[in-house]
């Protein structure tokens, strides 16, 4: 099994729901909610796209890094390559429901412990999905992050509870969900979060606790403040409110904000390695990574989301000797010029 | 009956007068006038796409705005979102004619009614459909607004004698439709106005006057001078004048010169909810909107014409939770990023 | 014999040689020399498109403009409308051959008369055509304009007798073709001009003497310095050098060094009534007009020509009524904004 | 046979590997390694087209440049025009197999001395490969140019060696191959370099020594801190790293930094004689051509090479009379407008 007979055989069971393009910009999917695609026009995914692409690597030749470290330390663990598996759930609603929510789960975290790193899983209207995600947490002791809507604080906090008992390493919330009314029309409301509200979540457990969804300085200030432990850079893939600023139109600004003070996390389009690259020299301590993930769970499940995970990390040790950094501290933005606005 | 099924009868009813395409951008329809395109190469149509696509917003999460107002005041009136169905004649000869001017009309007078909203009436070279467009509004006791061509004056006051009569609570003019040089050809001559011409309307009725087609400063400030009440910032939906600047490239300057003076509409490719709380940021008091309303007649009567308008106030709902904007007037210019020029 | 037929004739008499587009802007003939395209990757003839396009018009409405004055003088001519027609020979190498040289250049210079202005008749490397141009010339009382391509001055000072014993109102030279090396196969070679050489070529007539190819203001100076009456901003459509800037790119520096001094014509990509405008009001006192003149040729003959030019005075006139100017003197760069760069 | 033929036929024979497309842009074979496309989304490749089109030229007409010299001098040889064939190995596996290694390498190296030029030869992961071109140099007297992979330093100088007893008039390593990761797995790993590493390279012969694959100034200060005698700005034909900027993006700035202390080439899409002008205009000494020169030998063998060569001089002749350019030297920036970010 090669990565080309993965994503072929990922393009076959997701027929009608992704296409895996041969460049994922959200074009062919536009409005594909539910499905894989941004929502509405779908301006917010393919902007992911556009900002990431307007990020240029300086290609540098004459340096010692011969063999560079992809490794870094992020939660108390170490870390192959700064590459965390985007928490995802909805398996037969979004992506056609060749995979059964439990297999696709198994997958991208057993795979990203197979690969050496972690994954991220998620929540959905349907409670199921969440407690899927937690199982599958246990099945590699504990080594994930469960992530939960933004409901109401109460039921994040027995959200919390299970994932402690499940000996996840972190949990968080993403609050970019807030804006999925629909869901509050299956009794499952969610919204906005003040900052008392953050304050109590955080105060609810002595997991590390993570943000994802920030996507401007005022929030990340407002994020330190309440004493959160990470933020994750994300529009969530461009499929909650369209004509959103892309991930890599905001994320420096963010990193000049409260880098140092909290961990970073971006989220948004990484395809390949020299995208984890950018968002590293951009500020970010780690990446997300959610398309391929799944690409890889559909056409090959844990070996797939492995096969993923390692092609990254080559293609990130290839861009980090083109562009001469021998760690992922040595990332910084004189590897890239930024050519948005 | 649902918004997809509307769309998909109106595709169906209006063949060969416009695809209802998934993206409507102009270009598909470029120069089809009559029709539902723009003029020429149709570039004033794409003008508009463009420079309200290069209007970003800035996902925020972390605030209390949980359960936004899209409620508005405006012409002493109260509507349920900033949302104004614009003026639009010539169903048989824009729309493809599978509805009858008076069944156009209706729809879109009493659709705007059922969505608790209003509409705005035309005038066009055939007089009949001003005609048309009064009896729909007498038929909601005349909660709509007459928008006439920029005829002569005295065929202009004899217009708003009858808006008056049919209880309008506003009238106004469509300046835009001065190069409208047709219409003399069917002995309607149009044209555009000086100040003094632009008094004496104004003068010439106790109704709140409305001049729809301003697209720069000096005319704004003209506008204000002259007394009307409310200007709409519009080029005609790219009707008119081929290789007009955008609404959007406008928008902000004219608010800046004249905003707090004046009630500003904002007509120019609203399509989704966040292209509402677009305008507002840049400063207008509410938005105009045409095609989307026009397919909900074609597809569903009053009835796709308030399911248009409900799902518009359902996506700005969202757009405002997700911008952290707890009513309208909390909407500036901090929640969008314009990348113009 | 309407505008869409003649251009649907047209269509079919030049299949193979040009498409006649719904937008003209270079892309589908790209290359295509000999053919109706630019030269190269068809990249100055998209140049000339998108910096022109880049030109946005300010709608203004209010104000008394309400039947503009197309017409100017030149040359001690009174035009119609500030448009020329463009020097154009070998339809039989570029156009198809449907029509003979003669019966080209007839259409050209008897349609332009017919729509009140007047056209400009070429040379090639065939001597035939530039005699066929005369004769059209004689045809109208010379009330035409004779442009010779840049041979050794001695064969052009030739070429100016004919032109001056045909009577011809103006005479020049298209310097532009300095670098078609092909003609010197054909024992025509041509080249640059010094200043030295054409002040021989002013010195050598008593009619006013064009210099059509000026693209930098360098040598719009230099065109000053010779006594030259007018110039054309011109990149010979894209035709001979690729990569080229566009007119709209480079006139109003151009217009700024010798406005004023000296007659200023803009060539490239004219193809409505608001191109016209657009370059007027970058600083040009008239345009020329290439292909849609073709176009009207192919179509419909000297009518097809007249159509071709009525239609821009209509499209003109609208687009003065809705800028608000009411001759073309008043047409300023207040009715622009200029998006390029 | 003609250029038009050539074309054709190496669109034949290279059918499944190059499309040899209208405009060789690097969308249709993106990703394409092997193979002709650029590495990942082709990214590299496209900035190198789309960075280079940025430039624009200053046509101009008025001067004295009426037969310009394209000749230049370099590594002690003149040459008919600035224009050196680039390394390129590995006809089976990159361009189909048409043609053998020998036959490729014959092609170019011949061709090139045919038409007054000099080839460049590569190395592979193939060994044989090197041998196979400088066998080819060996037919022509040693009138070509030898480079070499990023080998370790020893196998490098017995790489040198080699060209030496071959002949060869310089020798080089094209240093932007040091990210060819699969290399290693034939057992020949390659690398970056250290400064010192390369000043024992440098001092390991007497020949000219080039650096390839430069694409910043802090790395063209090295090579110059190195001692080495040329560099070539490029990045591999955007075949090792993709989203780097575009050789149009940082010729300057490094021609700022190091012009007049070491020949600069650049190596980045060239594809008319209007290409070969931009470089220089950007400070280049020369430039070299990969894509256009594999379509000459697949089309033609060495007399296809000549004829593509041979057409650069007469584009790049006409291009320099069009701007005024009597002989390489007076192409300076005054000639381009750089319309790059």
């Amino acid at each position: 099994m090669n990565l080309k007979e993965v994503k072929q055989l990922a393009r076959e069971r997701m027929k009608g729901y992704c296409r895996v393009c041969k460049e994922c910009n959200g074009i062919a999917c536009a409005g594909e909610v539910p499905g894989m695609g941004g929502c509405g026009s779908g301006d917010s995914f393919k902007r992911n796209y556009e900002s990431l692409k307007n990020i240029k690597l300086v290609l540098k030749t004459i340096h010692d890094a011969k063999n560079p470290d992809t490794s870094i330390e992020i939660f108390g663990r170490k870390l192959d390559l700064p590459l965390i598996t985007a928490p995802v759930t909805g398996s037969s609603i979004n992506m056609g429901g060749y995979l059964s929510e439990e297999e696709y789960s198994d997958s991208a975290v057993i795979g990203s412990i197979k690969a050496n790193t972690i994954a991220m899983t998620g929540d959905s209207a349907n409670p199921d999905f969440y407690i899927a995600g937690l199982n599958s947490i246990k099945k590699v002791n504990g080594e994930g992050i469960a992530i939960i809507k933004p409901r109401e604080n109460s039921k994040i906090i027995e959200c919390i509870r299970k994932a402690e008992e499940a000996g996840a390493i972190a949990v968080g919330i993403d609050i970019d969900g807030a804006g999925l009314v629909t869901m509050a029309l299956h009794g499952q409301p969610v919204g906005p979060k003040t900052l008392e509200e953050l304050k109590e979540l955080k105060e609810s457990t002595k997991l590390p606790f993570i943000l994802k969804g920030i996507m401007c300085v005022e929030d990340a200030l407002l994020a330190v403040e309440a004493g959160v432990d990470a933020i994750v850079v994300s529009n969530h893939g461009g499929r909650v409110l369209n004509h959103s600023l892309g991930v890599a139109d905001v994320l420096s600004d963010i990193v000049k904000a409260v880098g140092g003070k909290i961990t970073i996390l971006a989220d948004g389009n990484v395809r390949e390695g020299t995208d984890i690259l950018k968002y590293i020299a951009l500020g970010a301590d780690a990446v997300l990574v959610a398309r391929p993930i799944i690409w890889g769970a559909y056409g090959g499940y844990d070996e797939g989301v492995k096969l993923v995970i390692d092609n990254f990390k080559n293609e990130l040790k290839q861009a980090m000797i083109l562009t001469g950094c021998k760690d992922i501290k040595s990332i910084d933005n004189t590897k890239i010029v930024n050519l948005n606005r």
